[in-house]
């Protein structure tokens, strides 16, 4: 129903086709035979039917949904693994080590950027799902930390923890097909807008396996003795090895909430208000600034208004008083209160406007794939810059994605705004394009925007990603944006863990 | 005046010398011929002089202090360098390699852990000092952040930043006498207690030469583009390269200040009343536990109490609300309020034990060497442990340190125990050790102590230094610590830009 609404929504701007294509049923897929047969020993863990190789071909963006629906499965793995423990994670290298072949490690498989994909490699290809790796194995109360093992899901991860009084609170979008490893893995961006916005913040120390053994730091506070080796795994998108469990620090249940919706007629006051909020040391839990477009796709407003959402919460006191100081920034920069304040603790439900996005937000990757199958250009993409340039790159992006639009014929069509993450330093925006594809050439129209837009992030001097990761997607951006010689001493570092390049060869960096 | 009181309160406990040892003279240097002379075109900032060799030849450790009272110049460099700017770092890089010298990166001297020390190696050694490169050479007003060269010490630093508004309040007890480049080097912890403890979270982007050239990272306020590169040259310790320039995110200056102290009649009480703090959300600037008798040499108390010194700062809004809310936590932790809240809106001066233990703090390190010459062993070392096994650690470490030096004959002794930086899930405990030492052994006592106490540290899984980074001293500990595949790992990247080995060998890694 909500999905019909958002349907009619946007027939008034874009042209959908009247019948959705139909996604694939299991006859429909017609995989080339697997090249490996596991060791009798791991055969009861692993599965070399379409159906569980289809299921861990692709991630799910926008082109790999595509794909899909097109029923091109391209380098399927051959075999996909869920190996039982930890051990078994050691046993699978050991096989792949053996046979040569490729090993993927797999969490919720919820990339957007190619990063659980195959390589375009001679070799055979292990796909190797953690989801039998899905338990809160300690809780240290105390400390308010728990070891946890990689393959957990979020949902599965959160309902574990709960019945200590403790959460996690990290809610990516994928939060529902996403798993602990993978965040660590890509260095996943979270629930709060401010202080806090990755998982990075919560790794008290992380374990995996590599090709060359165990690799697994100390559980401590802080360390200043050398450099930090947990940020060495973090962001390495399986290169390294698998990442099996993790001490993460965790937090009390919010007891107290505040929040408020603030409009603006122009976004550019919408960015001045963002930014002192978060140069204002208030660190509120939500600050999402969603432009004109994105409120009214995402249905937390009518579209006259761009829509700053400020949430506050606090497992400790009360917070009304940050929100107060965080409105009358927010109004000395323009704004005019759409949704008044509104405590918990008088009132236990959200903003009507701030519900209404987070229930957007959960429900977007499933809407996306929605769209995608009624014809249109579907997808999100995302960067982050300092201040100083960040007016001139959310222009330059915006014009360029609609030229581009223009010029591959996939027009008219709908590019929204919106901030995810602010900094004192600058602020990420994300970006949604909903525009009509040709029927067999969306992957084209799409790729043309795509690289459009690296070019002007790596000219603008932004990021090629805040938190969608690198994968296969994002290496020419990533390989013009990184230090030179620091991607030599990735390598360097790879070679010591994985000397024969079993593990996800291709994302992050060249054999 | 202040010292002469401190050495009046000493008394009491420890048998001081009379007469302080003097300082040696230049004329009482005498060190080896210089193995090398540079080239000409490098001449005009070299110094091969006693005066200036001597001068580079060790850090500020305790250890060190000793042995120029000593008149003892092991392995003094054989020449002092001054590149005027970073081209000239460049050139002194070129002619290390030619001449096959060791080259070891110089900020402040202020390393307390051998980290500026040479090591015990055939090969020449140049001291290459960055205090020409001090500037502040851009400032980024919106983002606030400022491109500053790695050079600047502290009080340099700050006066350049006045102007714009802006300060990067990092206030490490050597801030007189250390550099930014010194501080990003070794991940130095700074003036914040809780959230922003460390120079980590204030630098942007950094730059640095190495031998094999110029290694640079982009200015983003984040990015989720694989391992962030920054966190591999944070904590260095100069092994890769030379620091030369970082962009820094700054703040603004502080409008709003307020602060209290609580006592306690037991340590332990103390101690849950700062982890309930460090849990709250509520992030004091200030928050340092002291124990009774750190108290009392400090001249924050008379010694009754053990005292919990809470404040907050803001540059937006008033923190009288924050304050209000933490002195209920610490209240209902069995403290009770020993000095009143203190609102700088009102009253601008800080609170008495504030201030006289701001006033102690940075004082220290020259009250140490004082006492150094009055013949005590005079040192601290530091840690950082989580909640759970906090307790058992402090008790441990203090029992050690104690039975050690009554065991060595360096006794009584005073042991004090503070807490500097405080974490959701830990703790970093500071402990300061004044004995009185054999004439002539002083050092070989400590060294005693000092091998204890890590031994504690490695079972006791507390890490060999939250704070005072590896260097030369604390090697043994870091390499029982840290992953032993993350060792290999970052000398497979030390030989990529340092294919020579000219950079700081030994520190950190062995070649």
């Amino acid at each position: 129903m909500e999905q019909e609404r958002l349907t009619q929504r946007l027939r008034v701007f874009l042209p959908l086709a009247d019948e959705a294509i139909a996604p694939p049923t299991p006859n429909e897929l017609n995989l080339p035979t697997p090249r490996i047969a596991p060791p009798t020993a791991l055969a009861p863990w692993c599965r070399s039917d379409d159906l569980a190789r289809a299921g861990h071909t692709y991630g799910k963006s926008f082109r790999d949904v595509v794909r899909a629906l097109e029923r091109r499965w391209e380098r399927p793995p051959d075999v996909v693994v869920t190996p039982p423990d930890e051990d078994g994670v050691v046993a699978v290298l050991s096989w792949a080590s053996e046979a040569n072949a490729v090993v993927i490690p797999y969490g919720g498989g919820s990339s957007v950027v190619g990063g659980v994909e195959a390589p375009d490699d001679e070799r055979p290809v292990i796909s190797c799902d953690l989801a039998a790796l899905r338990r809160v194995l300690q809780v240290d109360r105390s400390s308010r930390a728990a070891l946890i093992q990689a393959g957990a899901l979020g949902p599965d991860l959160e309902a574990q923890l709960r019945p200590h009084g403790l959460t996690l609170r990290h809610y990516p979008q994928s939060f529902e097909v996403s798993s602990l490893g993978g965040w660590i893995a890509t260095r996943s961006g979270g629930h709060f807008a401010t202080l806090h916005t990755r998982i990075d913040d919560f790794v008290e120390s992380v374990r995996a396996i590599t090709p060359a053994g165990p690799w697994e730091t100390r559980r401590f506070p802080s360390s200043g003795a050398g450099p930090s080796p947990e940020r060495l795994l973090l962001g390495s998108e399986g290169i390294f090895g698998v990442i099996t469990q993790a001490w993460m620090r965790l937090q009390e249940r919010p007891q107290f909430q505040a929040s408020a919706v603030v409009g603006y007629a122009s976004f550019s006051e919408g960015v001045r208000a963002a930014r002192a909020l978060a140069q204002s040391g208030l660190w509120p839990s939500n600050c999402r600034l969603l432009d004109a477009a994105e409120a009214l796709v995402s249905g937390a407003g009518d579209g006259t208004n761009h829509l700053l959402l400020i949430g506050f919460e606090s497992a400790d006191h009360p917070v009304k008083v940050s929100l107060t100081r965080a409105l009358e920034l927010a109004c000395d920069h323009g704004g005019t209160l759409i949704e008044p304040a509104k405590d918990r603790d008088a009132d236990p439900t959200p903003n009507d406007a701030t519900r209404q996005w987070r229930s957007s937000f959960f429900r977007a990757p499933y809407v996306r794939d929605e769209l995608a199958r009624l014809g249109l250009i579907s997808e999100t993409f995302e960067t982050a810059v300092t201040w100083d340039r960040f007016d001139a790159l959310v222009d330059r992006i915006t014009a360029t994605t609609e030229d581009v639009l223009r010029h591959v014929g996939a027009w008219p069509a709908v590019v929204t705004r919106r901030l995810t993450h602010l900094y004192p330093d600058g602020a990420a925006p994300y970006f949604t394009v909903l525009a009509p594809g040709h029927a067999t050439g969306r992957l084209a129209q799409w790729r043309e925007v795509k690289d459009a837009v690296i070019d002007v992030l790596e000219a603008s001097g932004a990021t090629v990603t805040h938190h969608h990761a690198v994968g296969r997607d994002h290496r020419r951006g990533y390989d013009l944006e990184r230090p030179p010689l620091f991607a030599a001493q990735l390598r360097a570092a790879k070679r010591v863990v994985d000397p024969a390049g079993l593990l996800n060869p291709g994302v992050l960096i060249d054999p």
